[in-house]
């Protein structure tokens, strides 16, 4: 499996150790060997036809801060183009305002024929269903399940469990920063900025937390599961956003609240108040998701959301379901 | 699919209308043609060789108490013997002592080749290591997704979503009962007896809880849970079991008492404190079940338990889980 990988920091270095070391896993159960032949960050990108080993790229990295040090000119577009690849794999950093570098790549993959594997929930959240489409039309898998709850399975509960159920709806608490943020105001009547330099603290809080605090990322997982499990055709343009803040609903004694990302009555993120005791009342940094089942009721999975590690995971799962897929339509790769 | 059920009570007569009503979707989605040739409950059976109809045993059972009026001779054991059945559906009321009628109705179903469905705990609480042993010799299928979480699909979850991951332990709230008297004492400062009385009054207490307060129910549970997640080879005589008193645990302001089933650090059901605001923190009678992952961390799969009619539903879904198991094998039914 011919491999390029864009991006490369804490996930995409986490996944090139991964493939390094469960190379020979991966190899025996699955039948799958992935051949990581090219790397591009913001400097360009390092290429090697016959595989690039963790070691020589992560040394150059840290040394010179960037994986393009023999300034070959190959630009992203051009490795896609040029490479014979199977699979990109996408993860750079998501900007919610364009999608890029992003959205080029997984439109230029599937251009070519290339799979594509994304951790970057960016393209998704302004372009999903575009993209399945085109995905679709050109005969190539889209997977991206690090994109949502990677500790906490919820698109593959969705996918496998309530098949054949009717899933009338979802909402759920889809970021653990601000669910730890909330939960330390409300619980220990912190302000929100001593809350948040807790968080930052703890590693809780990325540096920059703008996209928690004002709900994209919670908006942008809510726009993935909605196409996915719901099959409704969303950008996060119809998703109306609010993140959180020091005006809270009132609430009673027997209440708390949290900024829930809901698929009806109409698509929205927003801090509602939620009856203490009940599933949606988890603290810390869990997520928690809502499936309300016609055929079961309100059923609830809770867990932790990912860091890079646990996303790098969902990476290798995905190339193993991409693998059974391709098993299945007898592709070859 | 020539079918005796056994039991006639809320999920016998519910699964019996099920297969009536559903019987043009059974067949036309799984090819499926149910053909239900006896009944038997307490007073004997009922037999029709060309299939009973919902309407004739349902007004039988309801007019005269019992479905033998005809005084046959047959027992649940001749039928078993001498029907040519392919499946036994077992549904007689639970006794945690010796687990009879229904480990008869199962021992001998599988000596005589027949697939067994139960939703009755006991004889899986009491036997379950030789019963799936038993199963397995004959060359018969087993199926028991009604005992657990009929209306949370904890055994799904756990088949199909951890797949390839390694569980390292489960505990959860497993009685729905207990919890809400729980719930009612703790929060609402109600004794045991009020918290009872009320549950029973909302029909969420049955007319004779004792299996639910004592928690033998949640223990049977967990046996089940630990034998088919788990892998381990338990019976409900491995578990300490203690159900709920008065004679709570000390606890502070921030926490709670659930009764808690658990897989490790030694299989038992007690009383214990756990956080507010914990994802086991579920009032009402939700069930939970946390899977200790060692991928993913903890996850917890929350929903309702089971009422009789969930019971005759999760019947139906073994029904198909067995067609499809039994086309696998390419066997005829």
């Amino acid at each position: 499996m011919r491999i390029a990988l864009m991006g490369y920091g804490t996930v995409g270095t986490s996944f090139h150790k991964l493939i390094d070391t469960k190379g020979k896993m991966l190899k025996e159960k699955y039948g799958i060997v992935p051949q990581l032949v090219a790397i591009c960050d913001r400097s360009g990108c390092m290429i090697n036809e016959n595989g690039i080993s963790y070691q020589t790229a992560y040394q150059t990295k840290t040394k010179f801060g960037k994986i393009n040090v023999n300034s070959n000119e190959l630009q992203p577009a051009d490795v896609i183009r040029e490479l014979s690849l199977d699979l990109m794999v996408e993860t750079t950093t998501a900007n919610f305002k364009t999608g890029e570098p992003a959205l080029s790549h997984i439109r230029e993959s599937m251009r070519n024929k290339v799979h594509v594997i994304t951790t970057n929930k960016a393209p998704l959240a302004l372009r999903m269903p575009a993209l399945l489409e085109e995905a679709s039309l050109n005969g190539v898998e889209l997977l991206y399940s690090g994109t949502v709850g990677g500790g906490t399975p919820f698109i593959s509960f969705g996918d496998k469990v309530l098949k054949g159920n009717s899933l009338l709806g979802i909402r759920g608490i889809l970021n653990g920063t601000t669910n730890y943020i909330l939960s330390r105001v409300i619980d220990e009547n912190l302000t929100m900025n001593e809350a948040l330099s807790e968080a930052k603290k703890l590693g809780i809080a990325e540096a920059d937390p703008t996209l928690d605090l004002n709900g994209f990322d919670s908006a942008a997982k809510l726009v993935i599961l909605i196409n996915h499990l719901l099959n409704e055709r969303v950008t996060i343009n119809d998703i109306k956003i609010s993140g959180i803040n020091e005006n809270m609903p009132n609430m009673q004694n027997f209440e708390t609240v949290k900024l829930i990302a809901s698929s009806y009555p109409e698509p929205k993120v927003s801090m509602e108040i939620v009856k203490r005791g009940s599933p949606m009342d988890v603290g810390g940094t869990y997520n928690v998701l809502e499936f309300n089942v016609e055929e079961l009721g309100k059923v609830y999975l809770t867990g932790r959301g990912a860091g890079g590690q646990e996303t790098a995971a969902s990476i290798i799962r995905d190339m193993v379901e991409l693998k059974e897929r391709l098993m299945q339509k007898s592709y070859k790769i």
